[in-house]
């Protein structure tokens, strides 16, 4: 068997990977709070669901089985997002789902995609969305995008700054500019951060637009930050009926917002159209405040057509936060700090190997009243045994009586000890700190 | 998009996904209780690590990028177990692990076999391991077994037998009765319980037993359940230091099971043999005492060489509890017990769209106080609103007064109403009762 780390497929060591888990934790308790239920998808779309966005660009991977007949696969991929599979969900289950319908979903997607610093081919997300019936009423972009404001708010990471925009305003100023090829222009501009405001004139340029126009789109992405700067969209002198629509929903959600009395900045940045094709208005991107170049660690948006039952249009605005890339950007920036290594309150010590099942009797009572421990490996001189708790980070060591009953614990932290009751003794709170001040 | 099931890739509606979840988190709080962290390996390993223990037969898939180039896939494959991931885990990571290892995982796994009930080419399996760095004692398999068991107690699900063996007797035993392919005969031993004594003594002389050998091999298998038939294995008058080995393992494991004081029976069954080439003493299964013939919902076994660092065995112990194959077998059984379909404890309702905020503030009060709640979609009369709490499940029903203040909180089941202040109410925990009595 050889061993090794194998690129875009990131993995952690078990004191960081109870930081994950205490970040899954903490959304989707966020989200529970909220009335969003779970769903767990399949891995595998058919080829046909997942090509049908037009997201070859998503690179997709497809299965196909080792002894199977090499035409039995190809026809299955991973999905690369959870979105698509929530609209195939919600149009497969339509009539057994209660809607609005609000679910949460944390899993992994896979994309094929060259792994760089926070991209990686297999990631894990926690999704929120609401789907409505026919129609999704626009307060719902505005409670959506607060939801994931509210939920960055609980989570042990450094300030991120809640970006939105509404691909109403871009489309609306492009048609009213004489645009031709608006979905083009709209990919080109959210490049705006990754390639500058060179890059993008000549993309729009290449799009076919005029060279007016592409200042004009340009000068729109810049535009942002506060409400005051929607007013001055329309000082630039463009106007179009869509255009007025999505100025109306954003206001509309930043007017929300500002009354959440949210911890996490909610602004405007008219630059932000988001990659995928499916966004119909609304689009919410996040960027850690302090480190925004290192690109986004949460996302979202309205899509008005991916999913319908029949007739029945089936409209939805989801939030995604990306666990493994923010994962990923506290270890580049060095902010990762690692839970203990050991779920345990307390390491239960041995004092010789024909006593062992006192120690394991502790433990149960222990364990039964909902208290982690271990029972110590070894019956090694105490002092050995308690190198072990401070490898493992387990504060407290118990020194079980002989008799079964006077037993002290050692708190190594305060460096106190005194007697304890296994029906009554409580490891305190400390030891649950949060891995984030 | 065509929407559709696919064989052999469970999904859940919301209210069951609900049971998925509690098991998951019941399975996992036990892991933690006993000192087993969480770990997630990535869901691909090298085609070379998967085959290397001549598992051809689970069935892998391998994974290609669909715009890729042809010959850059098919080093790639979804993991077909947690444990071959787990031993190039421990192998990789060695020098930064504390040995012995607990670590428990709870992830998806695929395998390309035909689908039948409780067989699924997609599924979700909760593991625990521990691994030792040299040696591993025996107690451990007998820990690991009473661990599958205690959680297993914790379950909402119906009554487990968790049947031991350990392949030392059977090998010993063979080796004894001087069978040259011992692997081949276990093999055909562990389907006793699937195709009957006739398949299994046609089987073994076809792998080149006598018809005394085959028949003392399928009277092996016949014993089992309690100690006392440890004894009537050497009545069966085969002697091999190898049998005598495994008989006093199992022994101790059965032993130290009894003092747990555990509900979930725990008996020696010495025709388990279980699939994996790997196991190289302890194996174990558990099936529902009352449908044995659904097949195993847990498992787990010795593993003595499965992976190393340098020269620096690293053998471990595992037990596996499979999530989804007992969610279909709950929902084949017809006592799949959905949650209620939303995880709100409240319906905070909405008197007319002017007074939404009003409605909106005592929902951020209440989850402030970890309470879950929902506001209402819909300002329609309160006899509707109503109706959507029943559909959802919600028990109770929040009316605000206008004033902000003077609310009164319905409870839908006890048919009281009461005035109720957000800063102080508490739903009780009679809405938080499991799925199963």
């Amino acid at each position: 068997m050889k061993p090794g780390a194998i690129k875009g497929f990131p993995e952690w060591l078990p004191e960081e990977e109870q930081v994950q888990q205490n970040l899954i934790d903490a959304i989707r308790r966020s989200f529970e709070l909220h009335g969003f239920g779970p769903i767990h998808t399949r891995a595998v779309e058919p080829m046909e669901t997942l090509l049908s966005k037009g997201e070859t660009d998503k690179e997709i991977y497809t299965l196909r089985r080792y002894q199977g007949d090499p035409d039995d696969g190809g026809s299955l991929g991973l999905h690369y997002d959870l979105t698509v599979p929530l609209a195939r969900y919600v149009t497969e289950h339509h009539g057994r789902l209660v809607f609005p319908f609000r679910r949460h979903q944390i899993q992994s997607a896979w994309r094929g995609e060259r792994p760089q610093l926070g991209r990686y081919r297999e990631f894990i997300q926690a999704d929120a969305d609401i789907v409505g019936e026919g129609s999704l009423p626009a307060r719902y972009d505005a409670e959506m995008v607060a939801l994931l404001a509210r939920t960055l708010d609980t989570l042990p990471v450094p300030p991120v700054r809640v970006q939105v925009n509404n691909r109403k305003i871009l489309q609306g100023f492009y048609l009213g500019l004489g645009v031709q090829d608006v979905t083009g222009a709209l990919r080109c501009i959210d490049k705006l951060a990754k390639i500058g405001v060179d890059g993008v004139l000549a993309g729009l340029q290449a799009a076919g637009l005029t060279a007016a126009q592409a200042g004009a789109c340009v000068a729109l992405a810049q535009l942002g930050d506060d409400l005051q700067d929607l007013e001055s969209v329309r000082a630039l002198g463009v106007s179009h009926p869509l255009l007025e629509e999505g100025l109306a929903e954003l206001a509309e959600t930043l007017r929300y917002c500002r009354q959440q009395r949210l911890r996490t900045e909610v602004v405007a940045a008219l630059h932000v159209a988001r990659g995928f094709d499916y966004y119909t208005g609304t689009v919410v991107e996040g960027v850690l405040r302090d480190n925004p170049n290192l690109g986004s660690v949460c996302s979202g948006g309205r899509y008005e057509n991916l999913a319908s039952a029949g007739r029945t249009k089936l409209p939805g605005m989801g939030i995604s936060i990306g666990i493994s890339r923010i994962m990923g950007f506290l270890a580049h920036l060095g902010v990762l700090k690692p839970e203990r290594r050991s779920p345990a309150e307390v390491l239960v010590a041995v004092h010789n190997e024909d006593t062992r099942h006192i120690s394991d009797e502790i433990a149960r009572d222990l364990r039964a009243r909902d208290i982690a421990c271990l029972v110590s490996d070894t019956s090694a001189p105490y002092s050995k045994q308690i190198k072990v708790a401070v490898r493992l980070g387990i504060r407290h060591v118990w020194f079980p009586g002989m008799d079964g009953k006077s037993s002290e614990v050692r708190d190594l932290d305060a460096g106190t000890q005194a007697s304890a009751d296994p029906a009554t003794w409580d490891p305190g709170t400390s030891t649950k700190a949060t891995s984030w001040d």
